[in-house]
Order: structure tokens, then sequence, then C-alpha cells
């Protein structure tokens, strides 16, 4: 491209910039375009969007959720960032870039779906860890078939952060939708029931018949009522215990609806009585440190909901720079924090 | 009217229909619009609003909460919730309806109040449970007036969740104002001071002369520092217990700003350090499940404040929901969580 | 349905009551919900919403616009309205009902594409004068087929008041998108090209290729440039005067985004520079009194983006009502403004 | 009061500011407190504030106009303002205070517009004109009752900008509704019919009956239809020439919902197809600088759905500006625009 | 000033009075605009504005906070405010007032900082407490140096709750950066780093090279991670029982962004992970009561970003109460919660 | 950088992409870092930003401004536009980049101007005509400097859309202040005062001591009082046709605020009675086509107050658009629209 040679290109200009000067690719941080961008820049972890947003069933607007994220950094560049506790830099760590958006076709989710493997698939074979800025939550079909393909087809454990199951096997006969995702990753045998861990689940769904279907193929669901009970800190613990007896590679995906809507009101479906941006941030950064994860997304970002000031844009930032946190502690050795 | 049979009336067209599509009645309930609707249909609860904003004191608007509570609904229809604790199913072991709204006048609180008694009065005599939708908590002296008088004046209990005590003798003179409600009801012996029960006060009211007063008649005021101190379940489990020994009939009357202002933005008068909505929902449901309720009203929520993403709206009507699965699970004997 | 004889059902219960109270229909207007409601209430104009929203190119959304269009009266009942000039009683002139909303299928575009032509034939076929609510643009390819397969096909004009021309093949490939519309319609034989009159284009479209397949089916467009040259009552009046040669029978669809920013915020794609709100009610009422209208649609209304005053959703209710004044100036034989 | 002796009370700490520093009063002008400060003073023109609500309509708000009218000023001090066409400075023509508010008694309209006509009547009888920051269009009635008592009862032009006539008797039976002023001040004789001029009517009111009355009356009403046709300065032109046969004093009421929803989309009952800004301006000038007038109020100005940016608070402020002017103008000999 | 007696000025008029009425002192309470004004009233604490945003690093508009924080009251007047545990009446034990704003001037922080400076000398050298509403948090530098030069360089204690630890030399060279104000204070000497004492950091500041910085002056960071374990409780517990072995004078600094960005979106730099609004307000009152305070600020509310409802202003505005509350609780000898 | 060949770098990755897909550079334009990559890429025009808001008088945030015009396109890649009546396509005429953003330094006005002056001379000595985003109206004076320096010291027309003269010495003192640009550039001689045009101007500024000294350098001043008299276009017409009297070499600078609040309320100053979006964007693009530009800046959008909607990024936008066609039909000699 531009025959330029391979490698991450800086958009900063400058030694030192605000914020929010220059062209925001997430954080400010090297772009790369394609897969020889990933290997020449040894790229461990590379963020890309995915700003599909074609089977909406409420509040339209996660398609422009990728570039809200982006665009929410509050430092730049980045490369000074400590973990207070742990005291582990993870830029210093790992090599971190964007690498863009895979190409969304409105209207045409099954090309759109074909693309989003690809894109995944790209970014694996580059030998790097794909964080996907989605978008509506079909997209971790795709994604995460990317990656099962990787690693495995029913060798993959799923983390799932959500306030709902989404394994309805459609929505009103719609397959691509956002309900859907993770029932047609089991039914494809993608990943195993017994290998989903489902956290945060809360308010009206899924209905009595999906549920028995979860029960059936041995999903791990952690309802809000438990964390009520048992602390979020305890269910984690409990979640990761019972992963690390399964698969070896672990794909994290988090729907920002799982925290409540006083921290993600900028969501097509707020869920109210959810978590809290400390008990998430929290949560995402032990799933990379404790368990490790080989892949990410993050999904649901609705900036046409965000109420002028973006704070799910902000608190989605943070997840990926946590599970970037988690990721660097876990290869440095600093695990756990319970 | 319209000389059709009497009984609810869907206005849902399609077997399955996305939430957004429709006449939007609560939830996408059928609408009953006379007590004869009501008998005919054997409902359990009809859900009516109470639109009325004559008396604000602070930011206008409330008369607008009943249609933003009914908009708020995420699924349609609402017939395979169920609760995932108990795995009781509400609205397969209730009839609800939605019964439109009373007559306001604006401008004359008296008539209002009076057409507002007579509104709940009807839904009691068709043998239904009213949850009324508000409006400003004013509404709550003519709607729990029906209540004392259908079971018996001086029989009532009131559970009353509000981070204000509501129990000035008026405000600036004006007697309908919504910080007196609860004063008169007990001043003119629809309930007695000590089977009122207030939960999540706080900031800087009442002043001093109204808290003696309130003292004097025997109140149970539960402040927040004693929340914050002792936890909500504890207080919620002392309170109901302490409720269990007097009148075997309770109202629950929820003022939305009990909660705090990151979850019920869209209110007239935020005091920030209220409850989480984890809290308020669980609280909601615990008192229909565990005392039992025979009416219930929700208050204020100003959609004019609700940041363009309708939060508040959403967790009023989730606290409709959880004190219909609450209502449920009590008539299925599964009243206690703690 | 209900086992209730035919005809509209009031969903108003008071003879007078404030705007805001009870379930929103269209302007407090009855309710009808199958094609012998309609006969039986003789009704002439039938107000149906299409909740669509799939094929968003921009900020997504629409699908919630007929909701909020509905709501966005300001009197009720609406049966004293008088036009000042001529002083016409459009709802003594004409009985109108709102009709509920079509079934949309979300992710299945074909579909309910599908049900939007038979949910248009149902209304036609009793009678009635159907005014669609949108939902996106591409509404307009399935309602304006059922309007041209009703009085013949290629034998119905098509006023068109929209900043895009909407005369693209597809977009990226989806044939459903809403800028397509009017192409699918020429290219169906639906509408004859001739007979397409568009007014208010502007910005960067179309490309010069779509520019000129529009010359070569003789659309009549008049861009901006031109009303701001002429005026736009000169440009209504020589487009009215040519349509009038055409067909007998004219369709009118307004997508709200020919309305400047400024005045309609709140949809996907606003172009600077259209018309202010007063040029665009005077527009719709002349099309209808003057011309004649015999089905009309109102798209692109997208309340996300509506500042959080609803004035978009206010303006496009407006058109609503201008056009049913336009249509009852006509009637009663007073056409003409200019 | 506090022991001082009379006089305006500058809040302004610092011989320049920036215009958000300190205690806004209006235009951060000095304050009086009492018609002995008004006298101390020699002020020529004082505004006050009229912050009531209590008989909203439609969306609710309008008591926090004043505030944020006053509040909406560009620079500090405003004293070297200077008009560009005629190069007259306002406040060095005119001394002008702010005069705080009136007491509004929530829920007790009977009260509150006693206290209103006794602070207008305060004002007069120190010599000063009053202009009056509402609050709701109610406020007019007492307002212009102590403008006609002080003049003679039957002896004020009443100029009136408005899309809504406020002629209905009542409002379902509330007389203190912003619907019924001018019903009122001329059926009680303060004006009378003949001397009322209305210019932006449009939209659905008033209906027949009221329209009748308002002809019986002989009220001169210049509707939206006109304005569009003839151009608002011919209009004004007209209107003018008209009133200034008629009695020697007059008093100007803007409801700034004449201007379009693009302009004051901040307003309880926007209607679709006003005044432009511009129209706006001038017109408030040209009736100030060619009629004369000696008092004013500016209404139903509702900050909550103000988008966030406070344009219609300033377009308010500025409609006030606007009159200072052109009383000044006026006062020097710069009269006619046209 | 204006010829009038020293003494605090009242902007109320009623005895009462609705909260929106009038000119918006700080909670309505009466005015001083001299050091002998403060010293007539024997004025025990003064608060005053700090209106000032000449250094923003993200989302500007920290200027407009006090005007913001000052308007957010519930009540008027504040008089009968009592605190519910303790029953201290604040209002009754302390003689409050607002003393206006400082002189900024736009674009030369170092005057500004002279003009802050010498701002709150004032209220100090009339015995009064400063509280100052900020503004950005650069504002600390000038006003602690001021308390400290009253009490003592080196001899006063920094309670500093904040998301952000401050401790930059600079930004890009700026030294008035609001994320220096500490550095600069403890490498001037006004304030010893081993009396430093920070609560709520979080986030990925501050870079390692400045915590160390921060270890070598001794500084005692308390960062969220530290809160999550041990509760907010027992870390101000031990952070107050360390801090009263120091200097006998305590300056509170509360940047608002300590809270969670649900419970304060409205302000430049939101950090998700931080305190609840339940959690501050005690936090604050805390430090009053049982460390007692001699000057507090509060810094970067942002009304810009305040979702159009104020939660951020109003939570401002509590701690404030909350502090002067804590203030009366310590002077009648009320001092512990714990 | 980044060892790749100079030349402009394509961020889009697909022939066909959605709008919002991808790293934002200013309507998806290939990036240029260097004057090289100008040189390279044979670069007409380059886009710019100037992210600066150090200075701001009113409401803060117009340093966001860039980054929010460049978003704010709606189709992509934009180079099939075409203007309508001309029929001229800007982008198969001219080569357009996007060049990043200057480099601000926040606290350093000085520092930033100097920076901002050299990058407008770096694209001016590559050969290219720079357009810059603002921030705030101050950076006129660096980039009207570097571009007067290029052509010849007082051989440079400007051509100035604003409310605002900006012609005060200074702000408090402040020099940098965002209303003494053009004042700087006349007394430093860069421009000469008669080679001013001003259009647009009202409100109440400049002070009378400031619009004598406009008189005596000779500034052209079209106040909207005049505009309002003759039309836009005429004054325009006049304009021109003066100017094209003057140097050979034009400046324009676009203060956003030249439009009514209505079409642009995301900035810091609004005045209301300003410029339709229509007449802005055609003044704009006839200043480019008629007199022919050699630079352009286009200021003062502030997206904290653009409602959540965007309406005044997306008019600066178009602003820029209607630039570039205007440069595109001068150069193949389609000059005149009059």
């Amino acid at each position: 491209m531009d025959g330029r040679p391979p490698g991450p290109i800086s958009l900063s200009r400058y030694p030192v910039e605000p914020a929010w000067l220059g062209i925001p690719t997430f954080g400010k941080l090297p772009l790369c375009q394609t897969p020889d961008d990933l290997r020449a820049g040894e790229v461990d972890i590379a963020i890309g969007g995915a700003p599909w947003d074609g089977t909406n069933q409420d509040r339209g607007g996660a398609h422009l959720g990728p570039r809200a994220i982006r665009a929410s950094h509050l430092a730049s560049p980045p490369h000074s960032h400590r973990h207070h506790a742990s005291r582990v830099s993870p830029f210093e760590t790992l090599v971190v870039c964007d690498y863009g958006d895979a190409h969304v076709v409105v209207g045409d989710p099954a090309l759109t779906f074909r693309n989003l493997q690809e894109f995944v698939r790209e970014i694996l074979s580059a030998g790097s860890l794909p964080i996907v800025l989605g978008g509506d939550h079909g997209i971790t079909w795709p994604c995460a078939t990317a990656v099962a393909e990787h690693y495995g087809r029913g060798e993959l454990a799923l983390i799932h952060l959500d306030s709902h199951a989404d394994t309805a096997p459609d929505f009103q006969g719609n397959r691509y939708s956002h309900s859907s995702s993770i029932r047609h990753l089991i039914e494809e045998g993608a990943v195993r029931g017994e290998h989903v861990t489902q956290i945060g689940l809360r308010g009206y769904f899924p209905p009595p018949e999906i549920q028995d279907w979860m029960d059936e193929v041995g999903i791990r669901a952690h309802y809000m009522t438990e964390i009520e009970d048992r602390g979020l800190d305890a269910v984690i613990s409990g979640a990761l215990a019972a992963a690390s007896s399964g698969p070896a590679h672990a794909y994290l995906t988090v729907d920002i609806d799982v925290a409540d809507p006083s921290c993600a009101p900028g969501t097509g479906a707020p869920e109210p009585g959810g978590l809290t941006s400390r008990e998430l941030l929290k949560a995402v950064r032990r799933v990379a440190a404790e368990l490790g994860i080989v892949a990410m997304d993050i999904v649901e970002v609705n900036p046409a909901y965000d109420a002028g000031n973006g704070i799910t844009a902000r608190l989605a930032h943070y997840c990926v720079l946590e599970a970037i946190t988690g990721t660097a502690m876990r290869k440095l050795g600093h695990g756990g924090e319970e």
C-alpha cells in the first residue's frame, strides 16, 4: 500500500501532544493496515473495529461505536501507563497497534460476517492478539469463530460479560441478530457449551425455553442475583478456577451493557441493576491476568445515547486498556489480585 | 364504549413484534378502559397513569412520566419473562393490563385528586391490584386514600421508598404539593403514622420541626446513614419484619429519586447519595414477595432531564416489573430472598 | 379481534383531556386495526407506521420515528383545527384514524417490504388514503408500489421532497437501501421517470453517473440552487403545473431531511442548506390542495438526534396535518394559495 | 433592607470582568430591590422576573426561564453596546437595572398573580419602565393589568408577538392558563379588543368559536400566512401605523414561540413555521423605536428543552436588549427603520 | 461600595421563596463583597468562586463551574437543614455567606493566580473559612498557598480527593496546568510532601517517574485498588488517623472527578472506576468533622458535559454542604461517625 | 517518517466503504504528514487542523473542533462529488489531502501561534492551498500572517465572514484573544485595513471606540442590518467587486458564528440574527469561485454545544467542501453565480 515498507505508521506527529490532536487511532497508537505491517512491527496486540449495526432490535447506532471508543482517550501517547498496584507498564511490555476497521457491508450481514471472520484471521495469522471494537454483539459469532478455527474448534473457552445471554436461535427469524451469537458458536461447534462462562445476566432474558437449552448445553451462567449475594470477586474467582480446567485458550467478550446504565447509558438495550465501572474494569483485568486471553471483543457502545459526555465510550476504552494491562501482568507473572 | 364487548383489547397486531412497534401501552400489554373490561378479563394487576405535575417545586415535567415509562420496555410481548433465581414467570401467573390514564385537569388539583381517587377505586372495585405511574408524588395522597378506603381506613401499611419524607404540611401554603402527601394521609387517618415505613431518606429534609412531628406520629424512618452502616438488605429485612406485625394490607410507594442521581437523573429533585439500581430493584421485589402489596405507585420520573437516553424511565419500568414478579412469587409461595 | 364489532376504537377516555394523557395514537385519533375497521368507520385517511431502519448508511434510529411523530402532538383532540386563511376545518371534512404499524421483521428487508406493501394495499382496499410514517426512505419502494398497483402501474405521479435523489441502484450492493427506493420504482415500472418530480436536492449527491441516469429517465429535479434563485413558491407552482398534465393520481413522499438541519436535526443524514419549516409546511399543503394526493409518506425522522426537544418529530407531525388540511381544502374546492 | 441607603447595588466587583464571572443579574446590571432603589437610581428601565409555571399544558419548565435568560449574556458590562445602523448606545441613553423576581407561590395562581400585578405596579410607581421575564404566558394577565391601571384601563395598546392567540376562556376550566391571558385582559376591560395587535399566529389554534370571538372584539390578527405573503416588515409597518392611531401607550408581549422552533426550541409548545431570529429581533426593535412602549414581557423560555446550548434563552435576552435599544433610539429621535 | 454600611446583603426578597427564584448566590445565602462585609457579619464560612479554565488539557468549560454549582440548590433558604444522624443544624451553628468570584483574567494565568491568592487571603484575614468553587484544579496552587501563608508555610496538611495525583511538573511546559498544582505546593514549600494525603487515585496516571517523585517526597497515596480491597471508610479512618499526627490545620481539595463518571459526568477528564456519591459525601463530611478543615476547594465541574440534568453540579453543591455540616458537627463536638 | 517514500497515505482500506468506517481524516481523504508528502502528491489543497482554545472568553471547547469537523462527512470517498448547477466535480479537478494538525501547546499561546504560522508556511512552501480547521478565531492571526508573508505583506485581501469584528486590541490585556486577530493583522502590517471586508457583523460589538478605529483603518464592514435590507447576494456581489480591485490574493476566514444559532448552535459565542446555512454555503462558494482564494480557515466550532447531533460541525465541513468546489469552478472558468 502506497509503496511504503511494511510496519506500523505513527499518525502522531509530535513527541508530546495533547490527546485531542491529530487523527484518532485508538489511544493515538500506530496504525497497521496489513498483516505484513503487523509482522514487521512484531505487534503483540492489534485493536480493530467492527462498525456493524445491521441487526439492531432496540435503539440503533452501535456501528458508530469504534470511532467513539477510539477517540475517547485521555492521554497521549499512552506509553507511560503503569498499573498502580502491580506497577506493570503495559505499553513497555507489549507492542500494541490500531488495525483499522473490518469491511462492513450495510444490509449484507452474511458478507459482513465473512469479512469480520477474515479480519480476525488476518490478525491471528500475523501472530497478534486481536481486540475487536463493536458494533453490535452479532459480531462475536464471526470473530470467535475465527479464533476457534485458529486454536481448534471446540478448544476455546468463552468468558462472556453481559446482561443478556445472547442464546436465542434467532430474532424474528434473523440469525445474524445480536441476540444469537453465543447460540451459533455453540451449535456450530466453534465453542462447546460447557466452555462458556456468562457473568452479569439479568433482566427478563432469557425466556424459559432458552434457559433450558442453556442448561442442556452446560453453559455456566452467573446471574446478577448470585453476584449480589456472593460479590463479584468471589464469582470471578470461582469462574476462573472452573475455566482454568477447560481449554487452554480463552476469548473474552464484553457487552458494555453488563455495566449498569448509570455507568454505560450509551448502549442499545440498557438493563438496570448491573455492574459498576469499578467492578467491570477489575473483572476484565483479572480475566486477562489470571486466566489469560487470546482474543477479545467489546461491543454495543452506542454514542447516540451517551448523554453528550461519552462516559460509555470511555468505559469501553478503559476495558481495552485493562485487558492489555492484564495481559502484560500475566506475561510478567503478576497474575492474581485475589 | 364503541359497542364492543367488555374485556382487554390487544393493541399488538402480530404474534411476534419488535418492542418499538405499535401503540405503546405498558410493555405492550392489553388495554382496559373500564372496570367491566377488568372484570371480564379477570385482571389481577392494572397499570394506570397519573400524568400530573401541577405542583412542581423544582424542575417541572413529571406529568410526562407515564408515557415515558410505558414506552421504555425492551421486549415484546413480556409474557415469557421469568425470574432467574426463583424461575417464577410473572405473566403466566398473573393477568396484567394497562388501564390508561386518570383524568388530570391542569390547574385544578382538587378535581384532579378526586379523579385520581376514583380511578384507583374503580380498579380496586374490579378486583384488580392498581399500579399507578406518576406524575409527581402528590398523587399518593388520593391514590393511597382510595386504597385505605377499600381495605379500611387506618388499616393500611405504607412502605415508602424515597429520598424525601414528604411530610411537610404544605409548600408555601399549597396542600397539594408533592412534599405533603404522606402528611395528609396520616393526618386524615387514611394511614396511621406507626404503619408508615420510610426507606432511603437523605439530603437536608425534613427540617427539625417536621422531623419532630414524624417522631411523634411514629413513622419508622430509615435514613441512608443507617443503610450505609447496616446495608440495605438488613434494613429491608428489619422493616418487613416490623411491618408484618402491622396491618394485613400494604401500599408501596416508590419515588424514583430514592435511587442515586447516577441511576435516576431524570427526576425533579435529585438527591446525591442514594440507592443503586441493583438495590432498588431487589428492594421492590422483596417488599412485594415477602410482605405482599395491594397497591403501588411509582412517581417523579421526569423525561425532560433523562439525558436523552431514558435510563430513569427504564428503571421505573423495571420497578413495576419487579413488583409484579414479587407478587407472582408470593402467590406461588416463593416469598423470601434473605 | 377481541370479538368486538368493526370500527375505530377511541383510546381517549375523557371528553377533553391534555395532549400528553393516555395512549398515544397519532394526534389521539381513533385506532383501526383491520380493513374492516376502516370500512366500518368510513375512514378517509389512515395513518400508519413503518418503523423500519435495517439499511441505515449513516446514523441509525429511523425505526423509532413513528412513535416519536405520533406522540408529538400539541392539542387533543384535534377536531377543532381550522386552517387560518381558508378557514377549512380538516377534521370536520375528513374522517382520519391511526392504523397502527406494519409488521417489520428485523434483519429481513425482503419480508418487511412485502409486509409494508400489503399494509398499504389493505388501507387502499378499504377506500382510505394511506399516510405512512417512516422509518427510513427505503419504505417508499414497497409503499408506492402498492399504490401504483392500486391505481395502475406507470399511472402514478411521484412528488418527492428530499435533499437526496435516492436513485442509486444500491448501496454497497444492498438493494433495500434508503438511497435506492426511487430507482427501483422507476426500473420496475411502478412509476415512470418523467412522472417523478424531485424538489430540494442538494449536497454532493447524486454522483455524475446517477445524475445522468436521472436525466435519461426524465426525472424533473429541482435543486436548491434553483429554489434559491426562483423561490420555492415559483418552483412548486411550476412543478404542480407540469405534474397536472401527468397521471391523475399522485403520491407524495417527504424525506424530513429536505428541511434544513436547523429545522430537522433529528435525521440520519442532515444536509445543510435546506428548506425552512415555513417553506416545507406550505409546500406540503399546496401539493395536497392544488395537485391532490392519493397517498403520502414521511420518512427519516430519527429521535436519537432530535436534541432532546423533538422539533423534528413535531415538524413531521405538522407535515401530516398540512397534508390532511390540503386534502380537505381540495375536497371543499379551496385549492390554490398562489 | 440591610440598613443601606436606597439605590442600585452593583454585583460586579471588577472594572472589567468576563461575562460568566460573579452573581448573574441580567447582563450584570446593578440590582434594585425596592421602589426606593429605583427612584434613588433614577432608573429608566427595570428588568424583573416572573418565574411561574403553574399552569403548563404541554412541556413544563417555564419557571426556570428568568434565571436562564439572565445568565445568557455574552459581554460584561454591557454599557458600551451600540446599535450598528443608528449608532445609538442604549446604556448611555438609559439607566437600566435588574429588579429581581416577583414572589411566585407554587400552586396558588391567584395569589401569585396578585403578587405579579403588585410587582409591576411598584416599578411603574417609581417611574421606571418594566420588562418582565417569564414564566409562562399567563403572567401577561396580571402584568398588563397593572400597566393598564397605571395608564388608564382601556387606554393601553397591546402588541402581541406569538404563535398562539391566547384567547381561550380557560383550559379545562383553568382561568390562569397561559392560553387565556389576552382573553381576560379584554373581557375585564384592561385592554380593548381593537387595541390588540397579534403577529405571528399559526398552527391549529385558535379553534373556530374562539376565532369568531376574536373577530367580534376586533383583535387585529396577523397570521403567518399573511407574513409569508407580504413579508414581516410590511406587516409590522402596517400594524404600527394602525396602532399609532390608538392609545398613547403600548405594552409589548413576546412569546418566544413566535420564533420558529429552529431558533427557539427551548419552549413548551413549539410551533413549526415561525419567525427567524433576524425577523424577531428587528420586529421588537421597531415596535420599541417606532411605536414606543411603556412595558414589555417576554415569556415561555423553557431551559429544559434548550438542547444544552441555550440558544432560546439567548434569543430572549437579545429581544430585551433590542427593546432597550429601540427605546433609546426613540428617546433620541431615531425611530424608523423602514 | 454603594455607600452602604458593611455587612452581608440578602438577595432573597421574601421570607419563603422557591429555590429557583431570584439572583442565585450559593444556596441563596447573603452576599458579601468585601472583607469588611465578612467582619461586620461575623461570617464563619465564605464561599467564593474561581471561574478559571485557562489551562484545560481535555474538555474545556470548568470556568462555568461556579455559576452552575451555585444555582444547583434545591431548597431555599437553607437555614433549617439538619444532619439526620447527629441532628446538627449547620446553618444555626455557623454564619455562612457567598463572597462572589475572584478576578480571573483570561489568558493571563500568572495574574489570575495572584488574584486568586489575594482573594483567599482576604477571606482568611477577615476570620472566615474559605470554600472555593473551581474552576480547574490549577487554582489549588494559589488558594492553598494563601492558606499556607496564613497558618504557616509547611504547617498545612492537604487532604486531596481526586482520581489524578496532579503532581506533574508541568503539561507541555505549562506550569499553570491543572495537573501540577500539588507539585508546586510541595516544591515551593507551602505544603510538605508527607503532609499530603491523596485518596481515590486511579487510571493511568501518574507515569512512573512522577510516581517515583511522589514516593520520594512522602505523599500518602491511596489508590482505588486499595479502596476496593479495604473499603473507603477504613481508608479514610486510617488517613485521618495519620493526618491527625501532622499539622494542626488542614486544607481539603476535592476534584469532582474522584467520583465515578456515572455520578459526575460533567467534568473534563472523567475516570471510570471511582467513588460513588454516597462514599464521596460521607468522606467529605468525615474529613471536616473528624480532622477539621481551615479551607476547602472543589474543582473541575464542567456544566457543558453535565448531560442537561446537572447532577455533577448538584453533587459538588452537596460536597460543600457536607463540609459545612462536618464543620458544624466538629464545632459542637460531634466529630466521629466511625 | 517510518522509512516510507513521500506521498499521501490512504487510510481507507476498501474500494467502497461506509462513511463511518476507519480512521477519520477529513472526508476520508489521504493523509500527508510532511511538505515532501504534499509535493510528491502534487497536492492542490491541504486541510489541516489548529485544535487550539487557550483564550476562550465565553464557552470553551473550540480545540475539539477539528476532530468533529473531520468526522462529520456523509459519504466516502468523496471523489464523485459534483456541483449541481455547474456540474463541476471538485475532486476530479483538484488533489486534496488532510495534513493533520499543527502542534498546539496548552497554556503557551506564543509558542502555539509560532507553530501555527510554521504549519501554514509549510503547506504554502509545498505549493498547496491551506484550509485550516479551528480552533478559536485567534488562530487567524498566525495563519494569515504566514500567508501574507508568502504573498507579500500588505498584499493580501481578507474576506471575513463573522458575527464579530475581532478588532479589539486585546481581551482583558490578552493579545492572543479570539477577539483580536484581525486587529493584529492590520496593526502589524500583514493585511491593510482597506483590504479587509467583513460580512455578517451583528450583536453588540464592537463598542464605539473600536468601531471608530475600524473606520479609520478603512475596514469595509457589512452589518446584518445591511444584509437584511439589500440581501446577501447583493452584498457579496458588491464586496467581491470592491475586493477585485485590491490585492491579487485573498484569504477567507469564516467564523461559524456568522451563521444563525439555529444553524450553528455549537459555538462559543452564538449571536442571534445571523446567516442561514443556505446563505453561508453559497457565500463561501462565491468567494472562492468569483474572487478566488489562496488560503482559508474556518473557526469556532465547539462540539460541546452541538446538541448531540453535530449540525454545526457538518455545516463547517460543508463550508470547506464549498470552498473546494468554488476553487475548482474558478480553475475551470465557471466563476460567477450572479
